[in-house]
């Protein structure tokens, strides 16, 4: 058996017969620290192929570099899950000559396995490889961890390249792709720069609304009942997110509560709940910093989990489905209580979904964590500017000033008020935004559709629109 | 989240949508001591449900049950890659109205994948499951290490089942087959007999015919010049097959060579080599000992793959492609060195490719090692009875009498020559063994065709006939 080495990036996209008008897949877990995306897409501009969709599951500020690919139309198609920086801003623009498709994590292999996502050729970012072109993220100088958002894709694409810039010459003890799905291997001098793949730790927030809202959010868990013996939990890492984890561990701590899993997006603060017991299992679908990494690569009960596992709708079951209780964020809550996370209340795209909608529809316990006003802006608004989690699936906003609930949830609110929590509704909360900020300028939207939001069901829920 | 929990088989089995003439698939890492199959089948019978093909990757002396459910219709197709005892025995007599499809144990997840064995229901016998429906290998009173020749089906199965006897409240820490996958978990009182399942410990031969074979085989190994650091290898559980990994292990230690990975059917004699530091990795399609389910419980290099890694020849690459050298029994050898290793030589069913023809057509030196006469019948023969492993993909034959080289591999032969080893001509093994026997009395076979026989490519290569 040859291995399966090619020399260049160029060389390998061209064994696997790349031409105009393909769909390439890559994968997020190098974040902002990711080189595979540029230099796979200057090797396809080398080779003078034109009409590429970009197929990643999150795009990030250092992708800025695609812009140029843009322009010279190498690449006319975007597929993404959240999008961020100045590509982000020039999508906004009006650059690309189709709109982007917004998908969620689960979303993605949703479309994948059900084939309306077809990939021509994947493009894994390999932390490191061995002879026989197995794959781990958990080894090598651009070690990220779990490799989760790309497994389906090597399991449906037409054809598969793993980049990688450690070779290693014995085994793997942890295999995220196993060899049978991999093409060609090709090795460069770096897939990515540390510094910006993964934090060295991420640090608490000092913020008093922050924290405010991290107390009020556990106290929802708390009195909502659901925090008992095998309590599955998701929260993400921004400020309130993380601080509210905390806040969990302590009342796990006094509560003598023994969980089942920690879910999503890995930091230190899970994994040191894990650590000390008070959680069975992690299931990672990405690391966001070294200690989880360096646990994945160790801790047998921290799993690394594949998109579909995680989220997938047309699976038999995901993760996301049997969550207690998730924490989430949003750049706007609507008054019924839909939630826009991918553009801001100026129309400009910001994130997207990622795992949003679908840890929504899982989770017993939707709590979004938000403050009230952000850079002068209400974040409590009449009707989200975009539509990317659905009202039905969240079931309560935690502000510093007040805690609304989903008026479908009666019985939620009467557990909240029976602990003295400061339920209000959510008009209330709007009215006190406004009389903050005053009543925003209507935003005027351009002609353009520039970015298509797919909820995680295939079903298509809104446009974005060029700014004018 | 609702738990996948249903009472009962037949139950889950109706919520499945069993019907006349389906396809359920089951696997065989509970060999000999497999309660699963039998119970299910039960179940349907009890259902009223007929013309069921089971499709089983092998089949034990404790499948005698299944002849009932032959006789009375409700089996009315076999889809197997092994087969042997009372059950073997009533299918070569034409107990089944259609042919038995034997494939190999690469050949299966190949038919799988591209639709050609397609499965209504699949039925994973499982020693563990979470709350969630995760599933190991690895834990419960039923443990039989890893679960590889059922993972391909519970990814293309329109239903999966999990039968359990062994249900973990906490998480898992080795997760064989993902929750996403999984339709419904059953509990039952006991999934399978113990002593059945894996050796206590398989114990090495005291026989001399089968140490010199193994002496012999091994010296093979070395004389090519493949024994080299990154070596890999695989060996089945028979006498001389495993007396020979002793002797590969002396000649290890001696060299001072580090092989790569050990592969197939794994026994303490692999376990051993991994953890002294031999091999890099054990690759485990099944556990044939106790020793073998408790290091890929607990040591991260000894790595569970399922079939599709393990030898489908549609994916991109398989181990067996990555092999140095494989130990393979046989019934029958002839003089174009095509293997028989599922019929006697009186056309009775005794067995079946399992990974034999993939292993052969992957390693770069694929030995038979063979007696030259047992049980008075020569096994170097003019002509197969039976089809299983094609002459060009075997090298050598190692009996105790001699070696004999396939011609096509000159550059082999003399090396075994220049190292002074006894090689000799087939015809000239073919010619003692019958000196020993006489000449056999030819087979006279019957008219009705009782099994196909499907090599890994799924090209029909031979058919069983019934006995007369």
């Amino acid at each position: 058996m040859k291995r399966k080495y090619i020399s260049t990036i160029a060389d390998t996209l061209r064994e696997c017969g790349l031409k105009d008008g393909m769909t390439l897949s890559f994968h997020h877990h190098l974040r902002n620290g990711d080189h595979v995306v540029n230099m796979t897409m200057d090797a396809v501009a080398a080779l003078g192929v034109k009409g590429i969709t970009v197929a990643c599951s999150s795009l990030f500020p250092v992708h800025e570099h695609l812009i140029g690919h843009i322009k010279s139309g190498v690449i006319t198609g975007l597929d993404t899950d959240y999008m961020s920086g100045p590509l982000a801003k020039a999508i906004t623009g009006g650059i690309l000559p189709t709109p982007v498709m917004f998908r969620s994590h689960g979303g993605r292999p949703r479309a994948i396995g059900e084939g309306s996502l077809k990939i021509d050729i994947a493009v894994v970012a390999a932390p490191a490889v061995d002879a026989m072109g197995n794959i781990t993220g958990t080894e090598g100088p651009s070690a990220c961890g779990s490799l989760g958002y790309i497994i389906p894709d090597t399991q449906h694409a037409a054809k598969v390249i793993a980049v990688t810039d450690h070779v290693v010459e014995g085994g793997l003890s942890r295999i995220s792709i196993p060899h049978d799905v991999v093409d060609h291997v090709v090795v460069v001098d770096k897939i990515g720069d540390p510094a910006g793949i993964v934090s060295g730790s991420i640090s608490l927030t000092r913020d008093p609304v922050a924290l405010a809202i991290a107390r009020n959010a556990q106290s929802v868990i708390r009195a909502s009942g659901l925090l008992q013996d095998g309590f599955c939990y998701q929260t993400g890492a921004g400020g309130a997110s993380l601080a509210a984890s905390l806040f969990l561990r302590e009342d796990m701590r006094a509560m003598n509560i023994h969980g089942g899993f920690l879910l999503g997006g890995i930091t230190k603060y899970m994994v040191e709940m894990l650590e000390e017991g008070l959680f069975d299992n992690v299931f990672d679908v990405q690391c966001f910093d070294l200690s989880s990494v360096k646990s994945i690569a160790q801790n047998p009960r921290h799993v690394e989990i594949s998109a579909d596992t995680y989220a997938n709708p047309n699976r038999k079951s995901n993760c996301v489905d049997f969550l207690d209780a998730v924490l989430l964020g949003g750049t706007e809550i609507d008054l019924d209580f839909n939630v826009n996370v991918t553009t801001d209340s100026n129309g400009n795209i910001i994130g997207g979904s990622g795992g949003h909608n679908d840890a929504a529809a899982g989770a017993k316990l939707t709590i979004i964590v938000a403050p009230l006003v952000r850079a002068r802006l209400p974040i409590v608004v009449e009707k989200c500017t975009t539509l990317t989690t659905v009202g039905s699936t969240v079931d309560v906003l935690v502000t510093e000033r007040g805690i609304a609930v989903n008026p479908a949830r009666k019985e939620l609110a009467d557990k909240l008020r029976d602990a003295r929590l400061p339920v209000c509704g959510i008009e209330d909360l709007h009215d006190q935004a406004v009389r903050m900020t005053g009543k925003p300028r209507p935003y005027e939207r351009g002609d353009k559709v520039v970015g298509t939001m797919e909820y995680r069901d295939g079903t298509i829920v809104d446009h974005i629109y060029a700014t004018k």
